[in-house]
């Protein structure tokens, strides 16, 4: 297999990363591949915003991943930055690539350059592999992520 | 008990925030009371980030309680905004008194009003009482909270 590039998304990449959101039993009820116009528009508000940084993995000139780490300001640990991924995907194709360790291994080396104190995400209670796998990477499991839809 | 007001905090309010941060066991440890330079740093950084909500509550002139709400734009579920709640800190005078509630109604429709299409957290695995409380306001403890300090 040739190499693996990680670099920012652009409008370009939306077809490819919209058809990875949607590929999976909760994202196929939730996205719609038929009209682009709301990833774009999000996608462009995220391009302003300097605590966004939304990647996909390139291989063969063809997208095969996506990621999202934003960088939260915040108060406590005196005034210390944390950064959050989000929107982790992996195309069928890449599965057992060692793609999930390059994205992870850019985030937490993109979040120690923006002099992160720490760096978090949340997986689904169900997903005992990945937990294993983000456990491996050094993290801990230490939190109950709870969420509610609006 | 006189009335609760939610306000954005100020540089003012950062002595009573910080004394509230580190009125833990681990916050004691991370947080210093002497020097508020990098906590005002951080503020003023917050305060030009359309995406960050600190605020306080404050009852008779006096602030006790803290939260941070963040605004994370997305590509996932159409291009939806989701928001994050950190930070949360309440006064000790003050544990029962329904700040708690308030505090987590106020966040739910600050995120209602700015069209987020859910609203997240994490809590301490180990905070059960916590998680009860969560779960009253309708959250749901579906995922596993991950993280790793840099």
């Amino acid at each position: 297999m040739t190499d693996l590039t990680i670099r920012p998304a652009t409008e370009d990449d939306l077809p490819a990363i919209v058809a990875m959101l949607a590929d999976d039993p909760l994202g196929a009820t939730r996205e719609s591949l038929e009209d682009l116009t709301p990833y774009r528009d999000a996608l462009q508000r995220m391009a302003k915003d300097p605590h966004q940084r939304v990647v996909v993995a390139v291989r063969d000139d063809r997208v095969v991943g996506t990621l999202q780490l934003t960088l939260i300001p915040g108060l406590s640990r005196k005034g210390a930055t944390r950064a959050l991924v989000e929107g982790v995907r992996v195309h069928a194709d890449e599965r057992g690539s060692g793609l999930g360790t390059l994205f992870m291994e850019w985030a937490i080396e993109e979040s120690r350059r923006e002099n992160c104190a720490l760096i978090q995400l949340t997986s689904d209670a169900s997903r005992t592999e990945a937990h294993r796998f983000y456990e491996r990477l050094g993290f801990t499991a230490s939190h109950v992520g709870f969420k509610l839809q609006l």
